[in-house]
């Protein structure tokens, strides 16, 4: 699989402790996560120690996956749940989510969301002390190393063994008496907890809150490992503390507009995004029209602020599915309006604004702008709520490889020529810092900067072939 | 089932002649007539004279019928499609159009929009006359009509069987040699004619023209039937002339906002039904809120003439699917959060109005009448962009029973107390009207206002009880 | 798909009236009947007069066809059930029977077993007056002529539309107040009743009425119609009387073992028909090898007779499965030993005799022979318990091409070589007709002699072509 | 699930190394396998070195299991594959094998037929090392041994973690480079060796090395490991000497009859069978009917010893399958008819013997007794071909619980009393042994003589209670 136009969504994680039905609770959870992965779903539920760990995962989406026969047998209070669009790992069944085992401390389960940029020297050094590994996910890692034995006296934490981990991390574990959430010391995604009635919930993102009509409590800390039990919430810190380093993108494209990230609601700081980049590239025109649904937000916000009327002229074929047939050279720009097909009334002879939240390949905005001239529009001018992403995330986000963004290819001056538009303007990174009313320095902006909040070792694969050659034989050396 | 809270979608219907990959044109049209039935599609087609018509029907959605596969086997360049939400019949397979037979006249297939309200009749005398039917479809009739030989000698039209049908139909017939459009001659359902490059192609709607890359060439007129056959177009007029009767609900819900019916574009009659709407019942807001997606066109009007902000407030989650597990008791209100879900901060402490497309059985608007107080709304008005639904549509579109829609139930004074609102505004007829453009005297308005283009004969189940009755043994009279 | 080597199974049809569980016990009664056709199979059920008829079809074998929740929804005393090997008409659902319809008679179910030897012409007569036709069966021809109205006032009796028939028909049919079963005058085909505490069923083969438990009552006459109702068992015989015609192939091949046909037991007669043949055509030898299951009764008659013993050298494979896959070219003889594996100690420096049933087109009789001599067999000899076949069956078998049958292709003399064998030996007429103990007038022997009770028409595929040319235009003729 | 009325098949493995259609050639091997488990099938293949291991694992029958899509995926010259009927371990698609992970050593897959002693304390030991299961399978803990490093320096045979294996285990195994058959030094299970042109296959039985067109080459010898890599075969000895334990169930029952079991016939050796039986319990009667399809050849030689005829007068049904309905209550003695119909006129008035393989729980057997009774049998006479069974099998045979064997229940004298018998006669041990023509010491007799080869430990369910209270938490301990 080529990667796509757009960034790909990562994963949404979600945990109850405590309520009769946490599974059907996991259940509607993870349909409010579904935008975070729509490739694989799956619930781990028991009901206290003693009982077996059930599982049900399957490719495809939260509504389609989960029958009323599924949920009955995920029955007890305990459930973790997790949606998937893969990163590493390739994108299948074997990979889905949550991770299940028995283990020295008893049957666990994890749902993972972010990327282990050491992932491959864990696993190898696993891989040297006998474990084996049944995927190529780096989730797998995660379970072993909960299961190693403390060796040395001194590492008396059990969770101690996550130390070990480097990259993004929000996890979402159950044993068979907790659940336990973690974030990374960076605290790169974010996870959140809830309260419903007696039950505590775990979710990647507040919408799930609103879903289930259960209350927010707050959002886990950076580098805290949340333990729900019988006697309550205990709050350890087991890692070294590093500077926070949220990422930024979940508010301008991955997180839902109705959910809040650090208190701030999305959608709002969209409307800003859109204010910021009016007041940064104004523009003369008669029409502002958002690509839906991902620039509505912003559109709104540039609107407002530049006194352009917002038309939403692009509308949205809400059908189109996953095994959709595409047409092979049959008809000409075919897939610039599956999707999206613009009233064409609304555009011709018209100067016009196109507000989208972000550019990656440049393949769709260019189709949005000869959507626009061909029906007649007399300017185009393409706004994009975010700076150009020119550099690879290693902490969750599935970009393309950096030489195939558009930003690299073409300089800003070439880039609206490219496009065909009458003019592009981005916005830069103290606007989009400006829209989310938190400090520059608590967020990681890799993608647009190239400053990796943790340096990425690039010497992985030699190591890992030389391992490999040194495997050894079944046969006994012989003298 | 029971009838819905919304009014359902009927039904549309696709036909390509002369194109080397009809079916995948059918492919791509139904799905753009998605919208107008979601239960169940199909394809039927074929390859010319004496080749053999395949078809493919399923239920589901269209991009999960279709695999590649199937349209493989559907080769030739003849087809006809249809995509469905019952209104007679079961909601079963075997009700799933196109239906096709072997007939006097060769093989035939037909796809059938609209309602027949002599269709037990018609069955009971076709019944009498030796015929036997497999579905509980009216459509089935249409297809033996069709095959009946002709009796009389001044009877000479081919088509002129279908003299007998009252009610609406837009239909599309596949012979072995031709394609043929027929409108009823009140002509209550659209059905448009297109062409890309030598092909002809029929739909419900222009939205699939676009989608297409195809031409839009004209409308079909009330009781016209359009014979396409390899010498051209043919059009008879088969039918004794009649007033024309359009539906206007086609404007006010059911149409893709970017067809055109008529000629003119749906979604700006929708913003011009706001504009109607919100000089009838201005208000003093600070918000005004779209029901999405079938309120943002209205609430748009509404806005841009009073000059009050639009906000779009809720959020809807695209994956609700056809199979959701709902909840029984678990949680309350959740079905009022499981499609939309409201961002508290916008409307806090605010003035709001809220505008959808139309009320039904009141259920829903109520729901997003408490959505809105419990996030804190200090007032809230809801404005409705057409008139208050009293009356039992018999022409194709599902209503609940007349006894449980909400404008027989309440009065206008008693209805806001109801749903909670500080005030209730519907359109009145005259403004509807406007909006569109086009003479009161060609539209529909019989579910607003009683008035039945053609009188329904309520005889009907007394006849059939006494038909089945007089059923005759299979064992002989014996003196 | 390319006719098999052996004979392909044509179709079994059960019915029963006035049990609980009429679904269920045809469930069971189809079981019994798999032999008799394993490629779709239904059942259509309802619970009295005015109620829906249910009805479940699926490809595939009974017990994976029906789940407990169809078994649920086809409730009611009266059902009809049908297994089929598809002779006319294409092998696919559509075709699957039984097939159901309203006509002016109430709902009706009918399954059939046999083959219809006039039925284009009764097709395109029907068609004529109206009918459309919906699959290419040949059954639903018999479901519309039971619909037609009765025009002339001197054929009273309501079954008298089956006089039009010619050709092999054994019938289920269901009304809303009977079960009828029919059979054609000629008996070609067996339809026998039972009855298991009041309520009364219908099987093609009394090995059903074992594993119900029921008793067996008597087999149909040639010619009788059997309504069964409220008012007990009516015997009615509307057809012109024909000499009876039983196919001598159902005791040599077609019926189960365990079945008796016109009172005598199928495996006691396939026994005797071994003994017969050991008398035809004796044989000095070390073995007789029965190929399973088919030779397994002849075989042991054959070595009765002449005190070799008997020896089941193949071992049958029983997990072979319709969508096993085949090797292409890969291995040597794949195919001679996926069904059957030869235990090479047995035959090894052995005289052999192998006894069948029949041979066809000779591929798989040579290829056993190929076989033994691979394993070291000193002589084969091969022993069939029939005559050779030579002619096509118009009644409801499905044998090659006449040209392709090995007995067409080379004279007795060849065979052997041809075959490898070190001799053949196939039994008479007289022979076969000895061991059913019945007389030789009342078989039908068309398969080998070639004298065919009805006459064939040959004329019908020029009547086809010239009816179908002369079909009319939709368009109206001009002056 | 219960324990069924027959002893369970419990798994075949098979093995190709160095065919450029190993999973092809594999497919065929587990086809030919079906027999010895039902439940799942799988293969894992790969192309060499560096190439990434395939699998395809499904519940189902072989010939439904693989499609060709599969065998096409299934790419390489190695594969595995395994046909299974759960002992121990759930019996789903999680536990089916072959079972494959990364280790240390590369990528490995094994499959394993038989059943370990000492599976639970293995199991802990290596938990409290780290390891973490995903399945219940005591195969993963091969898996598991085979992939931890060699910590002390004597150790050096990459094998010797197998010598903690206690129990039966005939093995194939897949490492990057090589194929690894293995049989326990009891050698309780079959694993043969065979080449097909240049490559090498393993099997359990030889019936596949038939069908292949392979030749046989020779039987592992208990204790053998047999290594085949690109320098050849390798043969290893890594464990301590044991006697000897053939199960000699594998002759009575297990194996296909056209198998050999250590250079003996199968089929053969049961015919002795009978023979030993007749001997050892003559009986006076007119007919020998064998319960087929286990019951055929001991019949036929209990028939040849006394010269009483033999008459397969049960005829199965062919079509039972794995989703059969089974009635309650509705009809009696329903499941005594629904394998097997009796043909009552062979019997009536008769002196009948049935000869059948094993009694387990007696109910089938007490069933056919009532067959033949009902069917108007004058004298019933049960004769067994192997020895009462009272005692559990823990080296893989997944027999009842010992107190609901029938001979633990019942006296020999009470015996016939309660199966309705007019007499039963088993075989005895030294009749059974000398029937295969081999040592009793060879032999594992122990379902039969309660001598166990390896001593069983009871105390493991304690053992396993106590670790687990031991599980530690995941809060630190705090002063």
């Amino acid at each position: 699989m080529t990667s796509p136009n757009y960034p790909s969504h990562e994963c949404g994680v979600f945990a109850v402790y405590g309520h009769p039905n946490a599974a059907l609770l996991s259940y509607y959870g993870l349909f409010a996560l579904q935008h975070r992965g729509q490739e694989s779903a799956g619930i781990v539920a028991h009901a206290g120690a003693q009982t077996s760990f059930r599982s049900v995962k399957r490719m495809g989406l939260v509504s389609q996956i989960f029958k009323e026969k599924d949920l009955e047998e995920l029955a007890g209070s305990y459930a973790i749940g997790h949606v998937r669009y893969s990163t590493t790992g390739s994108s299948n069944l074997l990979n889905a989510q949550p991770l299940s085992a028995n283990t020295s401390r008893g049957q666990l389960a994890i749902a993972h969301n972010g990327n282990l940029i050491n992932a491959l020297s864990l696993r190898l050094d696993l891989e040297k002390r006998g474990a084996i590994f049944q995927t190529t996910s780096d989730s797998e890692i995660i379970l072993l190393l909960l299961a190693q034995p403390i060796l040395k006296p001194e590492a008396t934490h059990p969770l101690g063994a996550l130390r070990q981990l480097e990259g993004a991390f929000s996890l979402v574990i159950m044993g068979e008496r907790e659940i336990i959430g973690v974030r990374d010391p960076h605290g790169f995604r974010p996870l959140s907890l809830g309260k419903l009635d007696n039950a505590w919930i775990l979710s990647s993102e507040t919408c799930a809150f609103d879903l289930l009509g259960a209350d927010f409590v707050r959002d886990l800390e950076p580098g805290e490992a949340l333990i729900i039990n019988e006697s309550g919430l205990h709050s350890e810190f087991p890692f070294q503390t590093k500077r926070e380093s949220f990422c930024i993108f979940e508010y301008i494209y991955f997180a839902r507009p109705d959910s809040n990230l650090r208190n701030i609601n999305v959608s709002q700081t969209r409307v800003r995004l859109g204010q910021e980049l009016a007041r940064l590239h104004p523009v003369d025109a008669d029409l502002v029209v958002p690509i839906p649904d991902s620039g509505i937000y912003g559109a709104l916000g540039f609107s407002e602020e530049l006194k352009i009327p917002y038309q939403p002229a692009f509308v949205r074929n809400h059908y189109v599915g996953r095994t959709f047939i595409e047409p092979t050279q049959l008809m000409r720009d075919f897939s610039v309006r599956v999707k999206l097909n613009l009233i064409e009334s609304y555009v011709k002879g018209k100067r016009v604004v196109i507000v989208d939240d972000s550019i990656v390949r440049g393949t769709t905005a260019r189709n949005r702008v000869i959507n626009l001239r061909q029906a007649g529009a007399r300017e185009v001018h393409l706004r994009i709520t975010c700076s150009p992403h020119r550099h690879a995330c290693y902490y969750g986000i599935d970009f393309p490889n950096p030489k195939d963004l558009i930003a690299n290819e073409y300089s800003m001056e070439d880039l609206a020529a490219y496009l065909g538009a009458d003019s592009v303007g981005y916005l830069d990174i103290e606007g989009m810092v400006r829209a989310t009313r938190l400090p520059k320095e608590s967020f990681c902006l890799a993608c647009f900067t190239g400053e990796y909040p943790i340096p990425f070792d690039t010497s992985f694969d030699k190591f890992m072939m030389e391992e490999q050659e040194n495997r050894t034989s079944f046969l006994p050396e012989r003298a």
